[in-house]
């Protein structure tokens, strides 16, 4: 998968805006996305914001190739996610293409972005993927003391999660009457209209 | 469609004392509601949690005919909400059937919920059904200039949306090693198991 360079999209310094206007608390960097089961029923849980892909507009995140979400993507590579900053009272909606990077993925710069994510997390996070199978029936407490595995070699269900996004919606609940945005990827540019909320 | 009391599930004792741990903050009532398009790509946004339908374990919420997710529902009535809890720092999925109850709708008795949720509102709540059609190109600001509706008798595209639960998956983030239980409604009962985070 090459990824030239392309030109910042209109939502971006909008999205950079609202993050450093929540960045006194954490969790602003924690969404929802949603994905599509393989029976055809939505999933939805929380992750975590780890960025942006350098040169494109695709978020990053990280996930467990043995997470039910991994499999999820497999069968149906498209998501929704949902942000929702709690002290500025807006939302933004991202739908768009989503791109596992696990650790057979093909691409040789994104496996180097796999490594350096690994690489960004703490500790306690590396830790997470040294832990029994999540979703299956609870192991001993044992079973989750783990020495810090290796800083610099992800381990192997560690994977990138990227997602292009082609649809925004953002929505200022403050505001009378509330503002909401909509930018839309169209022929290889955006397009930004504002709408009823 | 009837609706006997049943016994309350596990997991209602437990989010009831989420929400009681995180009242401090009034968006603990906001989650995030995963359905899927007509075209088979999931879609995500906030909603506000309106207690629970008496006697059930289904979860209300309102919103309006001609949002979205009401076309959506039409056509794939599954859902799942995720909430995070930020003081607490845990995590609630609940996925399962959806009923939207609008005007047309033909129990009565959802039809008095429907106007009971109706009078719960706000008055700047209630406005907001009176506002141009959501979504379309942005209208006049004097269009959003509307006298409060009717406390008493719902707007024709006022709806009541209810969630009937069948799975449940609570993550605690805090503790170490992070807890996680599953609860799924199986052949006439709850089951309950810890699970692996």
């Amino acid at each position: 998968m090459p990824h030239h360079p392309i030109p910042l999209a209109p939502w971006r310094p909008v999205l950079a805006g609202i993050l450093h206007r929540n960045r006194s608390v954490p969790y602003s960097r924690y969404l929802q996305l949603a994905t599509v089961r393989p029976d055809g029923r939505p999933a939805n849980r929380t992750i975590v914001f780890r960025g942006f892909l350098e040169n494109t507009n695709q978020l990053k995140f990280v996930t467990d190739a043995r997470s039910e979400k991994a499999d999820q993507i497999a069968q149906c590579d498209w998501g929704e996610v949902c942000w929702y900053f709690t002290q500025t009272r807006e939302q933004m909606r991202l739908g768009g293409q989503l791109t596992l990077i696990c650790e057979n993925y093909p691409d040789s710069q994104l496996q180097q972005v796999r490594q350096m994510s690994w690489q960004e997390l703490s500790d306690a996070a590396r830790s997470q993927f040294a832990w029994p199978h999540p979703g299956k029936a609870r192991s001993e407490t044992t079973a989750f003391t783990v020495a810090p595995p290796d800083a610099m070699q992800p381990l192997s269900h560690f994977c990138l999660l990227l997602l292009d996004p082609i649809e925004v919606d953002h929505l200022e609940l403050r505001g009378d009457p509330q503002n909401r945005t909509l930018y839309h990827w169209v022929k290889n540019d955006w397009t930004v209209e504002a709408v009823n909320p």
